[in-house]
């Protein structure tokens, strides 16, 4: 295994970036100031059910990497040995030369939204403006480090979602892939996650771990012959103020959870609040219920219960689904029983189950000629409407007199097209527009930000505590029928007129120029 | 963010490992040795298509961490730190100066099936035995490092099946999940994958990156006005012996291919062999045929066609499906055309696109008492017949007279059941048996081996050439019909007379001690 910092640098990259980069600095080229936007086409679908939003991650942790990483003597050498197939070296000195003096990201300027905060597909999440072999070279970086972080983040939110708010525990380290599980479930963190079980994810943010026991734990004490009810005593005597009892390495309902109120009692004694039960396996809303009913007749109306075992949102929704109807039967408030519920989430969550990967792409939009001008840079080969148009942006998110989010809208920098009686709002790809009073609009909010300038953040690393709380006004603030699990209606993306008139003239020169 | 050397750490692991093993050593059963077997109960299931077998990955880097990592003073500190939810401290000083003095992995010992194996569900792949403290901090990392990169491997495998032995490369690094692109692409290079475009990962295995150019390269032309055809001469002037170009920035057939064809006659005179075109977008297989065509009328019929865009093993399969029936249509030999292709797979292969996560187990098999008998484990609330047997285990590989893997029989450790003229192999969940006459066997092939000891692995690091070639003879010497994409045979997993009756022998003590 090569020395971890090999994957850790600069040459973390996909081979071509650094061919391409090479064509540009011998093509004088290199410096030459190049603009790409990082954006994603459609939110995720999983299948039977799919997002209406996803939630941005990754982007403190991506900039953090910028900060630190240049192309260094081992990374020039590493290059300098590649050999072509003709046997010569494939990178030249002078290359190698402008890539030691030049190699670092401190020339490149990122405006980005805010981490945390809900976005919508076509709208630019990051624009990156830089000498075009670095900003080319920071491709695999940026959808590296920013598409699996927002799928997952997004994932979370869903999960939330269908928790109720109930608190949702992230648990995905053993089957997540590999070392990718701590973006992963730091975006699980952001995106709605309340706490996780991975303990350096857990330090690194400053927050507490979570975790009590496995069934091995109960298992080693029966293998022993000392059984579960003993094994439950011991952990409680060892944790408990922190006491949250794994209840199905036998029977739930006939040995689990009698022995758990037995122990539960006794540190009651004591003066300790037990933490908990956790289910695995099973009928878990039913179990959930039935362990309710058996907590509720020994006092114990208040411990919460913790559901695991492949949950995602839809199986949430189920098990909260069931309860809702089932509780009753057994005599109890199906409210009480779902205010009571903990879910811990791992396998579905981490690798977003249904669709484990977001199609986030870094496109590029115009590179400048010698005189500093922008040249738009075009695809001719997909739908020209689609095009990407070049310039600096701003992306206004509007509000309504609801307080709900009604649209963002793409507009060209400086431009602030809401002084008029009405604006209008044009549709990314299409020849359709709608108009807005402008009194019907209550907020103008700017979602693009400088984040990236002469090498370093802009902004001080957010705390998890501050993303989440991005996260969470930005759901208050998302109408209903755009968070629905199940056909969620389409948020509003607009062009203003400007932006529209930019991509028009865009799209003819292109279908002039293919002719 | 934290230093990256907490997630590289010993504390890259689920918190209530740490819990557990704080019980075990407050009952002083931290050093007792213990038993837990990684295997996994069933082959990836893409839902309309299944494997009918797996490629093991990832034990090489796994245990080059375990040979690493042990609680330092920083560790400690960090658990020194966690407070419980009633304001004491979680971890006690004497827990703490135990895992100062016994954390590390020194004193575990692991057997395994070789990396880079054919491997079967209920098989044990790995067996680990040490101090039950530490092996249960291990569970993580065994699963978080096993599970992904073997999902990975397996669909690479696949693959390379559907693309009939042609060149595939791993291209999964921008959309695949952040940091473990690196351990996906490894078992994608151990499993199937030919190259990948990873230049960090290439470089940690010492061999070639592959990639030519993206879009961005032309489109950096065009706009510039200098257009496709100058750009492919720019790219092809400087990487004359390794000029792949893609063709699709425009129109594959109206623009790329002939300005390609001209760049290549241009490299045919100078005296340089063209290395191929790639097609990124539109029906690949259509345009493969069509751009084939215009590649042998101008005298480039060896020249190779690279197709990428969301590729997995059913669209490959797909794609030569229709080049075998549509090549003629157009005077090719459709063998010629497949014969000339080469498969870019990203997206799919680094997220095992169908199913994400591999269900791989760790499970607590046997604690020692005080005098150093093995005492089996038992999760009661499972299909108890499904139990794992403790104790050192063999798993011998039967092979048959044409050559093929017939069976894999679960042994007790020393047993050689193969001096008779038959052998009994029993079915590891129910009570069913068949009988294999011994002269039918030709080989018989030990697969676990000791690969950790003393702190240490027990071989030097597997050279990728040597993993890959493990993987082709067991490919080779596999049954087509388990080899199949689709419907697979099931592949026969036994255990000997010897192992049933000890599985018998657990079940029935289970089921008395549950009365």
């Amino acid at each position: 295994m090569a020395p971890a910092s090999v994957f850790d640098g600069v040459l973390a990259t996909d081979q071509y970036q650094l061919t391409m980069a090479q064509l540009y600095f011998e093509e004088g080229l290199a410096d030459r100031t190049a603009q790409f936007d990082y954006f994603f086409r459609s939110n995720p679908d999983y299948g039977t059910h799919q997002a209406g939003y996803c939630i941005t991650a990754g982007l403190d942790w991506l900039l953090g990497w910028m900060e630190h990483v240049r192309f260094g003597e081992r990374d020039l050498q590493i290059l300098r040995d590649q050999a072509t197939g003709g046997g010569g070296r494939r990178f030249s000195a002078g290359f190698l030369d402008w890539l030691g003096e030049h190699g670092d990201f401190s020339a490149v300027e990122v405006d980005a939204v805010a981490e945390g905060r809900v976005v919508h597909p076509n709208v630019p999440v990051a624009i990156v403006r830089g000498p075009l072999a670095m900003a080319q070279i920071l491709e695999t970086a940026f959808l590296n480090r920013l598409n699996y972080p927002t799928l997952v983040a997004t994932k979370a939110s869903r999960v939330k979602e269908a928790a109720r708010g109930r608190p949702v525990l992230e648990f995905g380290m053993r089957r997540g892939p590999e070392t990718g599980v701590h973006a992963g479930g730091r975006g699980a963190l952001i995106g709605g996650a309340d706490a996780t079980s991975n303990l350096a994810l857990a330090t690194a943010n400053g927050i507490d771990a979570k975790g009590t026991h496995a069934h091995s734990m109960v298992q080693v004490f029966m293998a022993l012959g000392i059984g579960e009810l003993e094994a439950f005593r011991r952990f409680a005597r060892l944790y408990p103020d922190e006491c949250t009892l794994l209840v199905d390495t036998i029977d739930v309902l006939d040995s689990g959870v009698p022995n758990a109120v037995t122990v539960f009692k006794e540190l009651a004694t004591a003066g300790h609040r037990p933490a908990g039960i956790r289910i695995d396996s099973g009928d878990l809303a039913h179990l959930a219920i039935r362990s309710a009913a058996l907590l509720d007749e020994a006092g114990f109306g208040d411990v919460p219960i913790v559901l695991s075992s492949d949950l995602d949102e839809l199986v949430i929704w189920q098990i909260l689904s069931q309860i809702d109807t089932e509780a009753v039967r057994y005599g109890l408030d199906p409210a009480g029983v779902v205010g009571r519920m903990v879910f811990g989430v791992g396998t579905r969550l981490i690798t977003s189950h249904g669709d484990p990967a977001l199609g986030g792409v870094y496109k590029l939009v115009a590179v400048q000629d010698a005189a500093g001008d922008w040249l738009p840079a075009i695809k001719v080969s997909e739908d020209v409407a689609k095009v990407a148009v070049p310039g600096a942006k701003q992306v206004y998110r509007l509000y309504s007199g609801d307080g709900l989010a009604t649209a963002d809208l793409i507009a060209v920098a400086g431009e602030y097209p809401f002084t008029a009686d009405t604006v209008d709002l044009f549709h990314p790809h299409r020849e359709v527009n709608r108009r807005l009073a402008t009194a019907d609009i209550t907020k103008v909010e700017e979602l693009l930000g400088a984040v990236f300038r002469n090498g370093r953040r802009v902004d001080p690393t957010p705390t998890l505590a501050q993303l989440r709380q991005r996260q969470e006004r930005d759901l208050e603030q998302l109408h209903p029928g755009v968070r629905r699990l199940v056909n969620p209606h389409i948020y509003h993306v607009s062009l203003t007129a400007a932006m529209k008139q930019r991509q028009r003239e865009l799209v003819r020169a292109a279908l002039d120029s293919a002719v």
